[in-house]
Order: C-alpha cells, then sequence, then structure tokens
C-alpha cells in the first residue's frame, strides 16, 4: 500500500520553517505497514495544488495533505480541494461546535473568519479537530483516500494518532514491513561496507540494506517487505546478527533509538546515574537526554560553564588551571568533569569545552578545537578533537563523540 | 527563476531523518531570487528518479538534487543520472584526486567502493566535494541546470555557499524578492488577521502577506516581487510599518530572527547579560541561546537541575521550599529564579520547572503543569501555565513563553 505526503504552505519553500512534519507521518505510517512513495511541498496556490493531488493519484493509494487550513486569506488549501472534487462547500455542525468551544473557552469573541472554519468540501467526512479550529477532512473517492489535516504539528499529529491511523487499519488491508537499524560509532559508510560486503551480497530481493551516515555515527538499516511480520522479523534478524558480529565494538545498540536514548537505556538497567558539565555545547547534551520521557531515572543535571567564573564556581575548576592552560584544555576539561562527578554526586559525567566558531579561535586553538572529557569514580579519559568551522555542526559532533566517549568508558566496566 | 528541490533517499521517506536540507537550500536560493516550486523526496529507485527529474524539468529551470552519491549498493543517483542525460559514466582525475587524498590524511586503505566515487556521468563538471568523497556534478542541459550533491548536511551546505551560488549568479539574469518578517509573541492567527485585515487588503498584486503560526508565536511575512530591490523594500517597509503600529505590544521584531536571537541583540546592544535555571527543559533554553554565534556575550550559563539535590546544591532551593510547595510551584520557581541570578551574577534570569511528561503528573499538578519566572534585581514574575500531554511540545511551549516573560520584563526596564 502506497502513500504520498503532500505538504502545502510557501513557508516550507522560501525554507523559514523546516517540514518536520513528514518525517512523523512517515513513522506512522510505516509502522502499519504504508510506505511513503513520495513527498511533496507546494506552494499555496491553486493550480499547483490540483497538479499535485493529480500526480500523487498517479502513484499512491492515501494522500495525506497537510497546511493551509489556517482562517487567513493565504489558506487555500480547502476550496481547492472542494474543485478538485467538483464539489461545493457545506458548513459542517460539529467542527462549527469546536470552533466554538474553542473561543468560549479562551473568552474570546468568534470571529467570522473563525466560523468559515467550519466550512468543508460537501464531500468529506469531518475529523474533529481537538487542539485547534480547523477540521480535519476525509475523503474516499474512486478508490483512493485522501485526509487533509492541519500543518500545525501537535494538531495535525493527534489527528494521525487518534483518527487517521485507526481509520485506516480499518479501511484497508495493509501489507506488513520491517525494520532492523544497527547505529554504529566511530566508522566511516565506506569502511563498514567493505567490511559486511559478503553479507549485503547474500541478502534476498525482498531485504534491503541502507547506509545512514550523520556527524560520527551511521546506521545500518534492513528493512523487509512482505506479508508475514513473524517470519520477516526471524529472518531480518538473522541477517542482524550477522552483521553485529562483523562489525564489532563500533555497534552501540540494534534497537532504533537515538545514541542518547541507548546510554539512558544502559545506564537506566544498572542503574548508573550522569551529570554534564557543557561549554560549547551550552545546554545541547543535557537537552538530547532529557527530551526522552523517563530521563531523570539517569540524567541529574548539570552546569552550563560559558563563563570563566561560571566554570570555577559552578564545577570548582582551579583559577589558575584556567588563567594558566586556558578554558579549552586538557587540565580545564578535566576538571570540569570530574567537579561535575563531585558536585552533582553522579556515578559519570560528562564535560565538553570549545571553540565552536565562528569567532574565538587563535593560531594555537582554532575554531572547531574542542576537548571532551568522560569520568566515572576510577578513570577520566580526555581527548583532543578539531572539527570544523561551522558552529552548529560543531556543537551536534561534540555531543555525539562525547556520548561515544561516556560509551567506551560504560563498556570498559562492564 | 523557479527551482526544484529533489532529494532522493529512503530514510527520508521513511522518516527516520528529517530533510532539514531542503530548508536550508530554500533560504540560500531565495536570498539570491530564485523561488523554490517544489520540494520533492523521492525514493532509492531508478524509475523514481528518472520520473522525478522529468516531472520537475516541466516545472523548474533550476533542479537541484541532494542524496545517493554514497559509496554502497543503495546509492544510485550517479548512474540514473547517466541515464537520465543518455550519457556513459568517466572518471573524473580531479574526484579522484581529492578521494585519495582525504583517504591518504585520515591514513585508511583506498578501496575500490571509494575509488569508484570519482565516477561521474560524462557530460558533468565536477563540484569538487571539500568535506567528503562524493564529487559534486553541475549539468547544463537543453536550457536547465540540473547541480546533485551529497545529502550529508554540511558536504552539500559547503558547495552550495562556495561553488553553486556563485555559479548560478554568473550563468543566469536573477530576479529580486524581498521578504520581511513581523514577530509576535502571544496573539493567535485569527485574532491577528482581524486585527489587520484592512492593510492585508490593501496590499498590492506582487506583495503577499502569511501568518507563520508556532507554539506560542505567530510570524507574519510579507513577501515583495519584482526587479528593483531599492523599490520592493521600500514598499514592504511602508506595510510593515503599518502592520507594527497595528499589533503593538505583542511584535517582538522586525527582523528575520528566531525569538531567543532577538533577546541576545537586544540584551546584547545594552550591555545585559543572562543566566538560566532549568528543570522541565533539560537544557533546551540555554541551547537555543548558545547555538547561536556571539551569544557569549549576553549568556553566561546556568543550572541544569534534574533532581531536588541540585536544585538545592545549585540554587539554593531551601529545602523545607521544596518538601512543603513541590519542586513544581510558585516559590520554587521564584527561587530558582533568584538562585541563578545571585549565583551566576547575571542581570537577567529565567527558570522553569514544570512536569513535560508523558508521566509524573498527579491530580493536583497535571502533566503540563508549568511554573515559569522571569527576573531581574528589582522585580521576580512568576506564572503558572497548563500545556498539554506531549514532552516535546511541553519543552518547546515552555521555552517561548518563558522568553516571552523575559522579553516583556525587558521592554518594563527600558
Amino acid at each position: 500500500m502506497l502513500a504520498e505526503i503532500i505538504t502545502i504552505g510557501d513557508e516550507i519553500l522560501i525554507g523559514q520553517i523546516v517540514d518536520t512534519n513528514s518525517a512523523w507521518m512517515a513513522q506512522q505510517l510505516n509502522a502499519i505497514g504504508i510506505r511513503i512513495k513520495q513527498i511533496s511541498s507546494v506552494s499555496d496556490n491553486k493550480q499547483h495544488i490540483l497538479t499535485a493531488l493529480r500526480e500523487a493519484r498517479e502513484r499512491a493509494d492515501i494522500i495525506l495533505i497537510t497546511g493551509g487550513l489556517g482562517p487567513t486569506k493565504d489558506d487555500i488549501t480547502k476550496t481547492t480541494i472542494a474543485e478538485y472534487f467538483n464539489v461545493g462547500m457545506v458548513q459542517n455542525e460539529e467542527a462549527l461546535a469546536n470552533v466554538a468551544s474553542i473561543f468560549a473557552k479562551y473568552n474570546r469573541p468568534l470571529l467570522e473568519v473563525n466560523i468559515k472554519q467550519a466550512d468543508v468540501p460537501a464531500n468529506c467526512e469531518v475529523i474533529v479537530n481537538h487542539n485547534g479550529t480547523a477540521p480535519g477532512m476525509w475523503f474516499n473517492v474512486d478508490g483512493k483516500i485522501y485526509v487533509s489535516m492541519p500543518g500545525v504539528p501537535h494538531e495535525m499529529m493527534y489527528m494521525i494518532e487518534e483518527s487517521v491511523i485507526p481509520k485506516l487499519k480499518a479501511t484497508l488491508k495493509l501489507p506488513v514491513i520491517s525494520h532492523k537499524t544497527i547505529l554504529t560509532v566511530g566508522e566511516g559508510e565506506s569502511f563498514l561496507a567493505e567490511k559486511i560486503a559478503d553479507i549485503e551480497d547474500s541478502l534476498p530481493a525482498h531485504i534491503k540494506l541502507a547506509y545512514l551516515p550523520k556527524l560520527g555515527s551511521v546506521r545500518l538499516r534492513l528493512s523487509a517487505y512482505g506479508e508475514n511480520e513473524e517470519t520477516l522479523q526471524q529472518e531480518i534478524n538473522l541477517y542482524a546478527g550477522e552483521i553485529i558480529k562483523r562489525v564489532g565494538k563500533s555497534v552501540v545498540t540494534d534497537v532504533d533509538v537515538p545514541i542518547e536514548k541507548a546510554i539512558l537505556d544502559e545506564m537506566g538497567a544498572s542503574n548508573l546515574t550522569l551529570s554534564v558539565a557543557e561549554s560549547c555545547t551550552g545546554g545541547y547534551i543535557a537537552h538530547l537526554f532529557t527530551q526522552h520521557p523517563g530521563s531523570s531515572k539517569v540524567f541529574l543535571g548539570g552546569a552550563i560553564s560559558y563563563s570563566y567564573d561560571l566554570k570555577e564556581s559552578m564545577l570548582g575548576v582551579k583559577n589558575e588551571t584556567l588563567w594558566h592552560h586556558g578554558a579549552v584544555s586538557e587540565q580545564t576539561v578535566i576538571e570540569m568533569a570530574e567537579g561535575a562527578l563531585l558536585n552533582y554526586k553522579s556515578d559519570y559525567a560528562i564535560a565538553v569545552t570549545g571553540i565552536a566558531g565562528p569567532d574565538g579561535g587563535t593560531d594555537d586553538k582554532p575554531v572547531g578545537t574542542v576537548w571532551i572529557a568522560a569520568a566515572n569514580k576510577n578513570k577520566t579519559v580526555a581527548r583532543k578533537f578539531t572539527f570544523g568551522k561551522k558552529r552548529i555542526q560543531n556543537i551536534e559532533r561534540t555531543a555525539i563523540t562525547a556520548m561515544g566517549m561516556l560509551i567506551n568508558l560504560l563498556r570498559e566496566n562492564s
């Protein structure tokens, strides 16, 4: 079963917002055995939307549309869909009651533009929006399903989870796809590919292997297409096992989770705690951990010590260390990590200090110079890295590298 | 001048990665007057890529392709493009020298798969990849420009900035687009639309207004299309001025920057400093500030105090406050903010404590309950919010709301 996602909105095409909706929707659909054939982002333009709908119905059985449902004049999705189906617009009672109740709740006057939000194409089934005023719409026409939803992420997400997925399952006979992802750190894509070339060659036609590199890590994803979930999983586990054995200690986990989640799970299982001392990453490492539910079991907190003063007062880095060796030095990062262990009473700590850029570099310590330490009560490991000139990438690369060092230290002790 | 972006890779279509490349590329192209007509994400499948190329050339003059250039078997973009142009593959000397030098630098053996990375379609002009092994490719065929680049973000970005933009400027006569964006916080999209309806109605045909809502904030974007940059900017500034006057104190800035950057700029201009005390946002607020170059002028650092212990030891929250009122309370958030001011010696501080979810709620304090405080030496403002049940959204909404409170406090004092 194939689907296409059409996202509507000039804000995507001028790059003002990143389309995170599509990836999320793709994950949800894949999980129920619907493959996304294409994702198309088009402008708030009637002809363009009509063309996109016509192209999509040639490729896919299910067409998910987001965006362009707001109350303002640039939002033309609804009337364009009505034109596409050659139907008129009608006011929907349930949608109007929803709009009215939201405005009543916040004690705001119900404006003409808001009442118009309850108008929908005559041939649709309304999906009530429990998080906003724009109704979702479900169409089943000529054997194709069309679903139009708001582009506001949490409104769309709630509709997908609560209404669209259950309706799709009830309406369609769905096939099965199984994925298995192996997360590796520290080796490049081509090195891994060479190492497992014969395993890849031996894969049957219905199993595909993909390499997904991202700063400092590579994911190896096996995907199997078929009818029986149990058989597919058995097959895919067999090949995954071979790959894991071959790749060895670069493997972080064979569960499809981000690296920080793998750390939380591994440390949580052993009742270990973690704190951080972040300079150049400025809270990013802590944010990666704390975005995950339940992270508080492992992650206690930490210091963001951008200034010299805070490195001293929060982490106990010695004044003479800072002035003698500088904030970006082996001595400082070691004192930061050990200060975090001591002050925050955690079993493990990560510390980073560096020059994220684009300014602040010297001949001696160019932009991209980063010191990272991982520590437990028995051992502190510190390493120097030289990343690139781009700030955001340096922050991300520092975070993933620090996590790699933490994993190595954890494994030494397990 | 119209462009289409084609991103190739199953990893996008199964939602394993979010396509951040397209938004970035769209921004770069818009800045030089090239409009993106469509963004299409397609699978690593020959027929699908060929169809996407054919559809794109009907819509656009410039076709930017990313992804599928790695050394592994699932990367078929290069050979598919050769088939599309009906040409053979040739080894490119410059690309081979680049691959060889990278492997020499890291002291790795040059494998057969890596040598193959220097093979390109016979009709292309190679764009050397200074950050990786896969060469970029520039084609100028039948009046259309095609550029194929790696999907790895920093490799693609460097190519766009260093090679593609200069080549496009040299090759094409480009029109002009001007944008102006007004960032507002605290009012909904439809309320704003009603407030400025007559201004919107008075806009000439070549100027468009778009509403871009995002948790807690709405951007109003004016876009003008024409030939003369100076005239367009004058026109657009006139309308922007009217809108700003009408919308009033909800306006944060009329520069197209994120809210935290507007704060950094405003505080930096007055030599004010900031620290944070984050519980439920777990480093996210600090990360938002510190991702911006030069943030260290304003942002000193702060505490991520997930546990009770760290709220006491890092911020001086009184033990009796925690046990009497709980970690998520007005008293605690006030002590956190004032503790940050005192301990980190900043002019302003933000503190947040809440239940991000999905677990940890009680009848009294359900998931989504958040206390936020903004403080300076004269005043501490604390407010309670009840957000939704979703962790990531609660974290984001808490961050933007805290920034809104900080802005209000800053404005009171200016």
